[in-house]
């Protein structure tokens, strides 16, 4: 089971504001991807523990009391291993995956985990009310390359239907063994460590019933599938 | 909740086998509707009980044990009621029903009791295997309408952003009183009656992973919102 909170389209259209708690998220699950209130940076869930990278570089644990309008969550079970033993990019590492995956027609999740030659992330700037749409916001967003740094990919795929909802294909958040550098993974090259897999054929999408914004909104997901290409 | 199994994308994009039964997908509601292998006609489901109506014009109910590639159900719960005393097209009362309902931004089940001056509906032809994609299938569908009909309209309203998993919208089915007469609803005048409304902020998709053919397949999903408005 995938537990999503509030969905990518509905971000991309602009409604940052955090709708629940990382504590409620993590309820459904202990390892995923999310941003914070105002789309501030990026969260990743990696054995029940929620940290977060801001803009600034910054990174810090969160206690759980922090807001997010969107966050995906599973709890992990590794149904695939791969062993990668050589210093590979992330393409040929993204796509050997999805070949062991269970299925390009439903969900996995994907946990990546050893040392990297080189971690490519970005983190999302905060934005403060009233807010843009996050494909204007994303036009400056900071990255960070580190080299030679071991940790852990966190993300999913989704299958191509279900963009919009989500992003369709790869979403990956990066986060380092000492717990001091993460977000977005833009791109990156593996030395060696493992990849395991998650299949998931259910999605329990919740959406914030309990926010008067989104519930009152009028929102423009006209062009949201290539704005969400362009932004993710 | 709203527990959908299989998505209606992917039966438009003509995978129409049969990948759970209705028995199954009544687990999850006793409220909903659906088609069956094949996409042989129109299922609904009204107080746990599953009827079908053919594109020969037949209509029975279902043992539970027929095989569906589709279906969406929800344990019905009236959260807002209103009174309907005069004749009224379907088009001012589902525009009254969404504005009675929570929001836009969420899904919602509605349930339209009463009498009709006039009910219009569709029932999809089953095809045999090879499969063509429902938007091919769905040129050929036959239409019955009924005048001075009880019976009940039983359907859901799906945000915008979800058009492609399921339609964007309303989707109804229509199941006369003394269960005879039903299928897809194309159109329809209410005489008198109730429209209850139940909001639902979660929806569970489930996918059908145990179904090889699903799971191989490379799925055309290219046109499909543009299909789905077709069709649908
Ligand atoms: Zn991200
Ligand atoms: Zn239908």
């Amino acid at each position: 089971m995938l537990y999503q909170h509030g969905t990518l389209g509905t971000l991309i259209a602009g409604m940052l504001q955090g709708t629940t708690s990382i504590g409620e998220v993590t309820k459904h699950g202990d390892f995923g991807i999310g941003t914070l209130d105002g789309s501030d940076g990026e969260v990743v869930i990696l054995d029940g523990n929620a940290y977060h990278a801001n803009a600034q570089g910054e990174f810090k644990a969160l206690t759980g009391e922090e807001l997010t309008p969107f966050a995906t969550v599973t709890d992990f079970q590794t149904d695939e291993t791969i062993n990668v033993r050589h210093i590979t990019d992330a393409e040929a590492l993204l796509a050997q995956t999805k070949r062991r995956a269970a299925s390009d027609n439903i969900f996995f999740a994907v946990k990546m985990t050893g040392k990297f030659e080189m971690m490519h992330v970005r983190m999302m700037p905060k934005e403060e009310p009233p807010y843009r749409r996050l494909s204007e916001v994303a036009k400056n967003q900071p990255e960070f390359t580190r080299e030679q740094v071991e940790g852990t990919i966190v993300g999913f795929y989704a299958p191509q239907l279900f963009h919009g909802i989500a992003a369709g294909g790869y979403h990956l958040h990066f986060v380092d063994d000492d717990r001091t550098f993460g977000g977005h993974v833009l791109d990156f090259e593996m030395n060696s460590g493992t990849i395991e897999i998650n299949n998931i054929d259910t999605l329990q999408q919740h959406l914030p019933s309990n926010d008067a914004q989104f519930m009152g909104a009028d929102i423009d997901y006209s062009n949201i599938a290539q704005e969400i290409s362009e932004t993710e």
